[in-house]
């Protein structure tokens, strides 16, 4: 279960008076979140999320928050935050950093068909294009720098075989660090469970906290690891046919050049290689108290290392 | 009919490629307004209405637009602008200022019961409320100045009874110009055809064209002057239950002083001759080439004499 801080009725109904949205009607805690905590909340006026931020900094917050708003206003179907009525996306509740945002209609789908890779596809580019004129800027948190730390602190745990694979892929990709990409705000996490549909069309995007400036290649290699899996469970090759109608449709709507081409095998890696990071660190270094479930580092390792020996990434032929 | 300026389905999917909305799937003309032209969009992202401005200038219209993007993002039901790629609400359109605005769900009410009173007396507070930190300003358009101009153009078309209580009213508002009463952005505007209601509660407001800076008992003063008439055919003095709900559920949420309770008597004249003088000036003086209905100046005539002859407004009691 992951409410970290819980919240009573009686504190939410005190904390909506500063804010527009009518008297709550109902308060119900989100069990999915692994790093905040999450309450679905029903307003007279409508449907929100409250979310406590359980690490994330005043610095990070506001490029979050921001990002989102501006992703919203641009059409981007994304959790929208609620301002209040001293005009602030972040407030206080708890003790902690809280903020309220849209809830957004839909459900994620488990095996998505090329179809709903497609919507992904289109509705990536439109986030990418709209996030041009966003004026903040956050390194993304989980970048190379990172990936530098977390290998540190993660390393006297590996076997050797382990160890090995993940110095020469950090090698390799201090080799392509892709200057001249197009670069920009990305999700950084937008996994199946990130993406809500409705009748067959993306209706939300959603958790926006590991995002960050990036390349935007960076956000279809992670997107292409974990929707357009041969078999998410058994053969994690990738498909021709769902990453075939992902990139088909981002490039579609934001063409992409010979460049992006050629780092997309190396970009595949560089997705795998920060999730098999990110998991290996939960996984061995879990924060203390922590009750989540923590997803398994092998597939990851497993997936880059196919991602490795493979000869040729699916692409746009 | 309203539509004043066409626009084709290729003229508009051109023109949404500056967005982020998606493609277009449909354009349906909007025959109801009456100052500008609005069209119904359908994206494959969501539904949008179009407006292109008649007569709004470029002072104006970014008053409205970023009122309205204020109250959304405050959790107002209003229509929130879509920002184009270059993040800006307001673009150009078959040489029209244009913009971009979300489509609410919902549908107005013809005769409104207390309940539905009471649902727009709780949003127009929070609206109120919510737009005291917008840092906009514009004098209400429709204003007291507005008054003194409009007379003067209209007095000629007047018989002797009309020109006298129209000098009447004029130097009774003259009188009256609630300097200390709370102000803000105001709808202005808000009868029962600019709110939409679903499911018995009050879903959207929309049409914010007339918004201006002015006291928030005018506000209430326009809705009651619409949504609580005894008979808005045949009975145009405020009928005790849908007046009392609504003032007591804007009550509940933003408190009305004293100086507010003393002013309502005048303020629901100031609302109706507001309506009287812009009816009459539509009347006597319409736009050349303009096929709008025009709405007959006798309803607010008297209407008005009706708040000049009565004893006591209905109030909180």
């Amino acid at each position: 279960m992951s409410v970290f801080t819980p919240v009573s009725e009686g504190q939410l109904g005190d904390w909506l008076r500063s804010y527009s949205v009518g008297a709550l009607a109902a308060l119900e805690p989100i069990e999915a979140g692994i790093e905040n905590t999450n309450y679905f909340v029903t307003t007279t006026q409508g449907r929100y999320v409250l979310t406590l931020f359980e690490r994330l900094s005043a610095v990070e917050l506001p490029y979050y928050l921001n990002l989102m708003a501006h992703l919203a206003r641009h059409g981007i179907p994304c959790p929208a935050p609620i301002a209040d009525l001293a005009d602030r996306y972040l407030s206080q509740l708890n003790g902690k950093p809280a903020a309220l945002v849209t809830r957004l209609a839909g459900a994620s789908i488990e095996r998505p068909e090329p179809a709903a890779c497609g919507e992904l596809g289109a509705l990536l580019a439109r986030m990418h294009l709209a996030g041009r004129s966003y004026s903040g800027y956050l390194e993304n948190p989980r970048g190379p720098r990172w990936w530098r730390a977390a290998a540190r602190e993660v390393r006297p745990f590996l076997d050797r075989g382990q160890a090995r694979m993940l110095d020469a892929e950090l090698e390799l990709q201090s080799r392509h660090r892709f200057a001249d990409l197009p670069r920009g705000p990305v999700h950084a996490d937008l996994f199946r469970d990130n993406a809500l549909f409705a009748d067959a069309r993306i209706s939300g995007v959603i958790d926006f906290y590991f995002a960050g400036d990036e390349c935007l290649l960076f956000d279809l290699a992670v997107c292409a690891n974990d929707w357009c899996l041969a078999d998410a469970e058994r053969d994690r090759r990738l498909e021709q046919a769902t990453t075939h109608a992902l990139l088909a449709a981002y490039h579609a709507l934001r063409p992409l050049s010979a460049l992006e081409r050629d780092a997309w095998p190396v970009m595949l890696r560089a997705a795998a290689l920060r999730f098999w990071l990110s998991r290996l660190h939960d996984f061995h270094l879990p924060r203390s108290g922590e009750l989540v479930r923590v997803h398994d580092p092998e597939h990851f390792r497993e997936l880059l290392a196919l991602r490795a020996e493979a000869r040729a990434a699916p692409w746009l032929d």
